[in-house]
């Protein structure tokens, strides 16, 4: 697969996309966006963030304090493409009406 | 999975991208789709064609002349998502080389 390609899976993948718009707002502490996004398993989601980090996406800063803290925050390259999923994310919300009223029709003409 | 989430995932997918991609420039025949794609088979891009007609992103325009003759096209909708879609693929080859050097540092500083 091309490094492009997995680039947009990345940004796009389910809690790829949900950690770089909660993170859009401000920087974030691990617990704090696992609380945010929801569903994500504390597994699922250190995967994601390291993805996003080692694509230079998130900077990660882990503070020499005890207890530990670590805080998750965009770059300027992490930012461009959150913009863009965002929007991308609230087109989806905007035009779902439009997509269900299709989605019926197709059905129905095919039942 | 909520519906925005699955027609994110449907814009966003390998095939999906591609087709919604190629179909910006002007609608295609089916096997004009497939060359211009590539790498897809007959039956990911016939499933991946029908996801986006479903939700209203792609026109199927089946001709009844003989032999058969189907063309594909974007809707109002589908221009919007392909848009958006295409603009997020460019990025990510403009961005391409930050993002290869960042992996490379990430990886170097983990070895």
């Amino acid at each position: 697969m091309c490094p492009e390609r997995l680039l947009l899976e990345h940004v796009t993948s389910r809690w790829g996309t949900l950690a770089l718009i909660a993170l859009l707002d401000r920087p974030h502490r691990f617990g704090e966006l696992r609380r945010e996004i929801g569903s994500v398993s504390e597994k699922m989601l250190t995967q994601t963030l390291r993805t996003l980090e080692r694509d230079g996406l998130v900077h990660r800063d882990a503070k020499p304090v005890i207890p530990p803290r670590v805080d998750y925050s965009l770059t300027a390259l992490g930012r461009e493409a959150a913009e863009q999923v965002r929007d991308l994310a609230r087109w989806t919300e905007r035009r779902m009406a439009a997509v269900e009223r299709s989605r019926g029709a197709y059905d129905a003409a095919r039942v």
